[in-house]
């Protein structure tokens, strides 16, 4: 059994995040919570935290409570790019199917993420590792312009910015290392259903690699090396998968910032890394399940993962 | 690079598949095809036949091409089981989406089908691998009456039979090895979502082993050694579905019969090498490509298969 990454957390690079910090009100097969702490950055944050110190920029309101960002604080993310705005932070509210397949939009409130215009601390400038989360193109190039030489970016984004930024995230995409976004987005940005396709047609728009999430599906690799594929863990108990994806992202910049390499194995060792993480994620209402996790839960996880895709003997 | 199965088809055990022979008329994105010659039965022949000897059990009526059933034989398959009825041969017409991610029927002519009472030829009798494809559960109970002391039997079935013959497929269910069904199918049949719990709950049934079909998302095997997973191979060009999964249980049951050995490693690399088999089934109108395949394409997608899941470094 390999214990990857090699490095400890100790002298692993630290991982910039942008994106939001939010509550959520979900209406889930099992529960429905309310003020649920979420966020694409929340969620990343606590993953990548497993494995690097982690720097966030995000906006939150004056109701956001403090004690999240203390809880973070304590697992080495640095909150001084969190700005804390007048107002309401912003809040989301969805309704999950039955199955957890789809999920419908009930409420959006950007509130303080309106305005939001990431502004980063002096020193978060040398970020090497950076996560640009789903936010307006133009905000994740303002912010990629404030970082010196980064090593490696990774960004999302959405339907929405693939539809009416269009050109804006050209330009995004022209300046980062790896996109990572779902399989529906992909084949919207690419206008091409096949999978395969649409990645090579988005690999000639500019980023070196294109990262798929798949959901329970699992997530695909396209670099210039071939595909990497590796399954979601498959969980007997399916709570909510709200970040889920953004969970993945964080684990995957968190381990490639302790690994200390970027070559093609170690890209494929993150994906499947970041898959065992985010299915934690899944196992528990908001963060509830990702926070209490141990980075020797995740291996013991991640063994598991491997030998799925073994034929052994 | 493992070549297998280790051993030739010659000294391979013999496959009996009983399923349909049919006719289809597709509307595909591509192309519309009609009098494409199709049926479970045809496509697990033509992807068995690659590994063993095969012995077909079905029906079709005057209308159906002599030079399919020469064809077959030409490639050790014995179509001695296949009664030429009186009548029409069973036509079935469906519409892709262009995505080809679902279909609908447009129309069902059973025809001779609709009273089929397989009889195999006494030759058939001492049959060791047996595919029974999706039938009535009481005629694949028929068919398994007439088998001495076959070595491993693995049968699929459909949401109708699901619904309407649920009794009499429990009885199929305590007779067989191996289920073999979709994901959709195996979440009615065990009245629960989750892929895990439901294949722990038809595992309870009787079968000793699950098989999960998923498309293009890959196929997934539930044994007493824990679950193992292949994913599809991503296409570039996916033209016509029709006959994947039937394919795929063809190549399985083709390749253990070939391999010597029903453990686990071997389940595990079967479904490895049906997911390959499967891929090429793809690519062409009806059995098109899938029969003009050699066994070294199959090997060469199939080691492409195993690199996509591989780490490696």
């Amino acid at each position: 059994m390999t214990q990857y990454p090699t490095r400890s957390k100790e002298v692993a690079d630290p991982v910039l995040i942008v994106g939001s910090m939010a509550f959520d009100d979900l209406e889930l097969p099992s529960v429905n919570a309310k003020d649920v702490v979420g966020g694409a950055a929340t969620y990343a944050a606590y993953a990548a935290s497993l494995f690097s110190p982690v720097r966030i920029v995000a906006v939150v309101g004056d109701d956001f409570p403090s004690s999240v960002l203390e809880d973070l604080t304590a697992r080495d993310v640095d909150v001084a790019g969190v700005e804390r705005a007048k107002g309401k932070t912003f809040r989301w509210a969805g309704r999950y199917a039955s199955n957890l397949a789809s999920r419908e939009t009930l409420d959006t409130q950007l509130n303080v993420f309106a305005d939001f215009r990431p502004k980063l601390p002096a020193s978060f400038a040398d970020s090497p590792f950076v996560l640009l989360g789903n936010i307006q193109p133009q905000l994740q190039l303002d912010v990629l312009s404030q970082i010196k030489a980064p090593r490696f970016v990774a960004a999302d984004t959405m339907n929405f910015w693939i539809s009416g930024e269009r050109k804006k995230l050209g330009e995004v995409l022209s300046k980062i290392d790896t996109l990572m976004i779902n399989d529906e987005e992909l084949r919207e940005l690419a206008d091409i259903h096949n999978i395969r396709r649409a990645a090579a047609a988005v690999l000639n728009l500019g980023p070196k690699r294109l990262i798929v999430k798949r959901g329970e599906y699992g997530a695909m690799l396209f670099d210039d090396e071939g595909v990497f594929f590796t399954p979601a863990y498959p969980l007997e108990d399916e709570v909510d998968p709200t970040g889920a994806g953004d969970s993945f992202a964080g684990a995957l910049l968190g381990y490639l910032a302790a690994s200390g390499t970027l070559d093609g194995p170690c890209l494929r060792r993150g994906l499947r890394l970041a898959s065992a993480v985010a299915s934690f994620c899944v196992e528990g209402v908001g963060t509830a399940k990702l926070k209490a996790v141990h980075r020797a839960d995740v291996m013991m996880r991640l063994e598991a993962l491997r030998s799925i895709t073994k034929t052994g003997g």
